[in-house]
């Protein structure tokens, strides 16, 4: 295959543009150098940005693909009068039937993120990281009853990253518990956690994979060996079954995948936004 | 304006299809119940969330609007037939045109995040965010040599939200330090910085919008006021200029334009995959 070059190009971040880009991108077998051009929001900017792509077509060869999210009008004219590539305009293809549909018209804003200046969703945002951190791993019992969502599960089944994905990206208070030795032995949750049933939720792995992660931590020790990964992934998920608490594997599932069915498993209302 | 839903729809977790449809929705002055649908990724569970749609449609009275991320034809013919709402098929609209320009045929599979199961790309991200939580606040410096990125500002200026959004976007090891009153006393950077210059980004905010964000964690103090934020913005910025350390204003940004403007600014490269 040909080496081609992709733009993410958008008068904000990118993100959305290089996130719908790639999605799109892995549909086809392809290589591909992908590169984000943010904050494209002015004429000048687009001149520029599109010399750089038009450049990397007489380096390639073959037409680049740019994926935009612009919605400055004069901005979107320049690249559909200058820009030698296939340009997806993601926005173009979309507002148009929603204008007609609504019997209303877009009014060209930049889109944006959650904005630090919005007091409310910020400070619950930020709340929500500072409690997730200081229940990461077991560290604290204080509060543990405001939380969302508790994640169980032997340590290195990725209950910190789900945590901290749940808190960025939904402002949930996560608290994390690993579960260790101890409690096998005594064949019980941690004590803390009883009363807090209804917002468990336990990771677990394949202790294949557990002793691959674990090793790369703590090369050749008994904690990352197979015979140990196995009897802490059977005894954890003995005891979340005597528990009833729901659980998943995590070994071949991303942290988006995870916090996705968290979600739909714990709080099915923030699948919903009213 | 009527009520509508909007729907995201997908086979895999949804994000995507949020995320666009979202910035679409942001072109409008309209308010809208919106409800992700994820896993959507047999003939059944298509029909499952069609009905739930297409009573949407009966209780609001209007059309309700659907945005897909559909790789499965089978569930997308379903969608096709079936469903009673403006339906947005995001990869139908682009895929096609890609396949004509690149001559090859897409796979239709669907669509995966971060695959926690590719070893390496996962143990990065995870290796990076727990640099970034022991060196969260200046907790720690060891190892600040290896850091990517090192953040520096006054308390509550976002410097966690944004290291962690980085260490778990794009795998960066990021430290942060808070700027005191101790370091605008002897007017100078912490000592262990200033051999690392190239990694500093500094991160300041507006007094006014600084004072109400403190004011909710410690309503009343001294650390809170206004005159005590006013001092401390000012010498952290003063010192950043003496410093030659790059910085910019949080005050009406978002986490992720932040963290976009970071890599710009100190790791260009990351802003394309080769």
């Amino acid at each position: 295959m040909p080496k081609r070059t992709t733009y993410f190009v958008s008068d904000g971040t990118g993100i959305t543009a290089e996130m719908f880009g790639n999605a799109i991108l892995a549909q086809f077998d392809m290589d591909s150098r992908r590169v984000r051009l943010p904050f494209v929001d002015t004429v000048d900017k687009a001149h520029q940005a599109i010399r750089q792509i038009n450049h990397s077509f007489d380096l390639d060869k073959h037409k680049p693909i740019v994926f935009t999210t612009l919605v400055n009008p004069e901005v979107q004219e320049v690249f559909a009068q200058h820009c030698q590539a296939l340009v997806m305009d993601m926005f173009g293809r979309f507002v148009r039937p929603l204008e007609e549909e609504l019997g209303i018209k877009s009014h060209h804003r930049v889109g944006r993120f959650t904005d630090i200046s919005k007091s409310k969703e910020y400070s619950d945002r930020m709340e929500a990281i500072n409690y997730t951190l200081a229940h990461d791993d077991g560290q604290s019992n204080t509060d543990l009853a405001s939380a969302d969502v508790i994640l169980v599960g032997v340590s290195r089944s990725g209950k910190t990253p789900t945590s901290l994905y749940l808190a960025m990206q939904y402002g949930l208070k996560v608290a994390n518990y690993p579960l260790i030795p101890e409690d096998f032995e005594r064949r019980q949750l941690p004590a803390a956690l009883v009363p807090l049933k209804k917002k468990l939720f336990g990771l677990t792995i394949l202790p294949e994979r557990l002793s691959e992660i674990r090793n790369e931590r703590r090369p050749g020790s008994r904690y990352a060996s197979l015979e140990n990964c196995r009897m802490e992934v059977h005894e954890a998920e003995s005891m979340m079954r005597r528990a009833g608490v729901s659980w998943l594997s995590t070994t071949t599932k991303s942290i988006e995948e995870i916090s996705t069915t968290i979600l739909q498993e714990l709080l099915p209302g923030r699948m919903a936004v009213q």
